[in-house]
């Protein structure tokens, strides 16, 4: 992405789990230089937004739509940001960005392309608990709005048999009640019932709120589409300390035997 | 890790790609503060120090020796910081503070531990060339002074065979220089010769430099310890674009049909 003659400029931008705090200066400052915004309206309402900024909200189903938008409107040469939380490239606007590039009008092509990362929900919820990402992991969606559920259920169980700590993004909401207690229905067939499992919601904010418990006792009904679940691998662990929650980490280590 | 009763305060902080925009605010807020800073001296250097901020570098093998020694200096009621490169969480430094704290002396359990999340190397190279990672992925180290070879090609097939983008860390070494043409042929086994790979070094720094080839072509001798790789899915795009580079994309959507 160097050496461009392009025409108009997209730029998708990371905010990261919602709070200022964990905003990368690279993102302050494109929010700062943009003129129009696409996003879900929650993640727009967020942004303290300026005289002269203009806001172009939406629903969270019309991705490609929004996508596509932001596109036309960069390519007439206004200044554009498409804003999505956490990380653009992790189950967010990135992927639909490029997918409307892909199958959109040639002129779409030449306009510059500028993807900001930002901290997604497994870090941010890992960073609060200790460091239960320490060794090999995988992050996966629970929502079969995008793949059949059959192949969720093959992921999970080939990622947990390896031995990777699992994170599931979008693990379950009104219209998909089912799906993560089935998810953790395979799991407990493959992995101890003792397993860690960490719900992490709106970490770094006000509202907070972090718990574990075991693979044995957790309650898809605790979550929401908006908590992001890490479940350990066989080497998670869990230090107890006094006047404070524990910390959960995964070793660096992996020694076969442990098996 | 609220309501807290603790003695001294350590902060592991992941301080991204190694751009200054990159940083996060919470991340400078805590360079700020600290008095003590230990890590990997290239992360070290890269940190403009102020006056009465004391430098404790070591080596990138020395992990449990320096989580030990930043732990014992903040028990003593020193601002004390651990410094990571990308995030602390992913195969970096928080592991090893824990672990330190697993299995250290009672008063450690005490102390407040605080690990800002940052921008990993994953997450900075997918943002410079699209929307690899816009489905299901895993993060894998390459390295097996910490687990077995044979582990580790285990995990790169089912992680593979299972449709998930594979993306590895700590891919090659002086030390370790047969590993990863090992893996690329196990998964010229598994995948289609044409599928995308991209190698990516010092993203977002002024000596970027991100390719992309396909795993047919594959060299491994192009990769250093530095590089973070990511190898693509079936479904995983490039979208060529005139007078600059392709997108690489990984579509949102999984067909099973698509197989």
């Amino acid at each position: 992405m160097s050496a461009r003659q392009t025409e108009g400029r997209l730029a998708v931008i990371g905010i990261g789990p919602g709070s200022a705090e964990l905003l990368t200066l690279d993102a302050r400052t494109e929010l700062n230089r943009a003129r129009h915004f696409f996003g879900y309206k929650p993640y727009l309402d967020r942004l303290a937004l300026q005289e002269g900024q203009t806001l172009h909200a939406s629903d969270n189903r019309e991705e490609i739509n929004r996508a596509s938008a932001a596109l036309e409107l960069a390519s007439k040469g206004h200044e554009v940001a498409m804003v999505s939380g956490g990380d653009p490239g992790v189950f967010a606007m990135a992927a639909a960005v490029c997918e409307a590039i892909d199958k959109g009008p040639d002129h779409w092509r030449a306009l510059e392309l500028v993807v900001v990362p930002g901290i997604t929900a497994v870090l941010a919820v890992a960073a609060r608990i200790g460091a239960p990402l320490g060794h090999d992991f995988c992050v996966l969606s629970l929502s079969d709005n995008l793949k059949p559920f059959k192949v969720i259920k093959q992921r999970v169980v080939a990622c947990a048999r390896a031995g990777l700590v699992l994170a599931f993004y979008n693990p379950i909401s009104k219209a998909r009640p089912t799906q993560l207690g089935e998810v953790f229905a395979v799991l407990r067939e493959t992995l101890p019932p003792e397993t860690l499992v960490i719900f992490g919601r709106a970490a770094f904010r006000t509202d907070e709120k972090i718990w574990v418990t075991s693979l044995e006792k957790a309650d898809p009904a605790t979550a929401d589409m908006a908590t992001c679940i890490i479940v350990g691998s066989r080497e998670t662990r869990a230090v107890e300390r006094s006047g404070q929650g524990a910390l959960i980490y995964t070793p660096r280590f992996f020694e076969e035997e442990s098996k």
